[in-house]
C-alpha cells in the first residue's frame, strides 16, 4: 500500500522517494529520535523526542503538562520526521557534494492514548529504544501514568527519502586531483557506564552488549 | 546576551534550559544536520537538511526550485532545530528513563541570500561539515549558483535544552536488582571509502583522518 498523497509526494529528486509502508517502517524502526512539528499561532515548532512504532502507528510520550503534546492531542495537524545520517558524500565540486541518508516524513493528526493502551504504548516506546529492557524495569504507577501524556499518530500519509552510493560528479571533474568518496556515518553506542548506586552483582544486560545490526 | 523570549522560554524542566548565545552556538556547531520547520496551509512540515553557522546567523541551502526554501524565503515563519543525542539514560523505572542530549530551537524569519554572499554561505555550510575541504574542491559555477537557493536565519530568538548525567531514580527504586546507568551515544565517522574513479595518487585528506573532538 502506498502512503503517497499530494502532500507527501516528493517533488525534488523523486528518484530518491519511497512511499511503501515496509520501507517507511524500516527507517522508523532504525531511529532513536524523531522530530515533531506543530504550529502554534502560525509559528512552526520542531521538537525532538523519543518514539516507538507498532503496526501502522507511532507513539510519542511526554509530561502531561507538555504544551507540545497538549496542542497535538487537541487535534492540530502534526508532522513527525525521522532522519538517519548514513554518510558524507564528498564530490569533486561543492555542488555535487551531498549526504547519504534515510528519512521519513509522516503527516497527520495525533490522538491522546488513555486507559490500558497507555502502559502498552510506553512499553512500545521503551522496546523501540532498547528491546528487552521493559521486562526488567519497574512498571509505571498510577501516579506516573497520570503524569504522562501519550499520543498516537497513524502512519497513513507519509514519504521516505533515501540517498545511497558514491558521489555523482560532472564528467569533466573526475580528472581533478581532489579526494572523493563517502565517509560513512552512524550513531554508535559506547561502553555502558554503570550508575554509582548500582546494586552490587547486577550484570550488564545482554541487550546492551549486543552489537548494533 | 540572552536569546530568551516568551516563545523560546522552556516551560518543561527549565533547569535544563539555556538561552545564552555561546551555549547555543556550541550546540549548532557540533551538529551535522538540522530539521527545518515550516507551515503550508496550516500543516507543519519538518525537513532535514545541512546547515552552517557564522556569527549570529545560520545558512541553509538547497535547490532553487525547493518548495521548502521558496516558502521560507517568502518570509513565512521558520523553526530550525538541531539535536545531538549523547546517551541513553537507563533508570530503574520506565518513568525516570531518559536520554542525554543537547538541542537548540531557533525561531524566526529567513531571508534569501544573493550575490557574492551566496558563494560565501555555501563555503560556510561546507566548512561546517568538513573544515578544510572547501579550499580543495571545485567552486560553484554561475549556472550552479543560479540553481541553488540559500537562506539566512538570524540566531536571535532561540533556546537550548541539555540533559547530562546519570539517571535520577526514586529513592526506593535504588534497591532494585536492575542495571542502571548511561549508554553513551555519538554520531561517528567510519573509514573513508574512496570513489571508484578517484584520480590515482590523491591521498586521503587530513580533515578526514582527524579524530572527532
Amino acid at each position: 500500500m502506498s502512503l503517497k498523497t499530494p502532500r507527501t509526494t516528493v517533488k525534488r529528486l523523486p528518484k530518491r522517494a519511497r512511499h511503501d509502508f515496509e520501507t517507511i517502517a524500516s527507517i522508523l524502526d532504525a531511529g532513536f529520535l524523531c522530530h515533531l512539528g506543530l504550529v502554534v499561532d502560525g509559528q512552526p515548532f520542531v521538537i525532538p523526542t523519543a518514539f516507538g512504532r507498532e503496526d501502522r502507528h507511532v507513539y510519542v510520550h511526554g509530561s502531561a503538562v507538555s504544551r507540545t503534546l497538549k496542542h497535538l492531542g487537541d487535534g492540530h495537524p502534526a508532522c513527525l520526521t525521522v532522519t538517519l545520517l548514513d554518510g558524507l558524500v564528498l564530490a569533486r565540486s561543492g555542488f555535487h557534494s551531498s549526504m547519504n541518508y534515510r528519512s521519513v516524513v509522516i503527516l497527520g493528526h495525533a490522538t491522546p492514548v488513555t486507559g490500558p493502551e497507555k502502559t502498552h504504548a510506553l512499553e512500545v516506546i521503551s522496546e523501540h529504544i532498547l528491546p528487552g529492557r521493559w521486562a526488567e524495569i519497574r512498571g509505571p504507577s498510577s501516579k506516573e501514568l497520570n503524569a504522562t501524556a501519550v499520543l498516537k499518530l497513524p502512519v497513513s500519509e507519509a514519504s521516505a527519502k533515501i540517498r545511497t552510493g558514491p558521489p555523482a560528479d560532472d564528467e569533466e571533474d573526475y580528472a581533478l586531483p581532489v579526494w572523493a568518496g563517502v565517509v560513512p556515518m552512524a550513531l554508535q553506542a559506547g561502553s555502558p557506564q554503570p550508575d554509582e548506586r548500582l546494586t552490587a552483582g547486577v550484570p550488564v544486560p545482554a541487550y546492551l552488549t549486543r552489537r548494533p545490526s
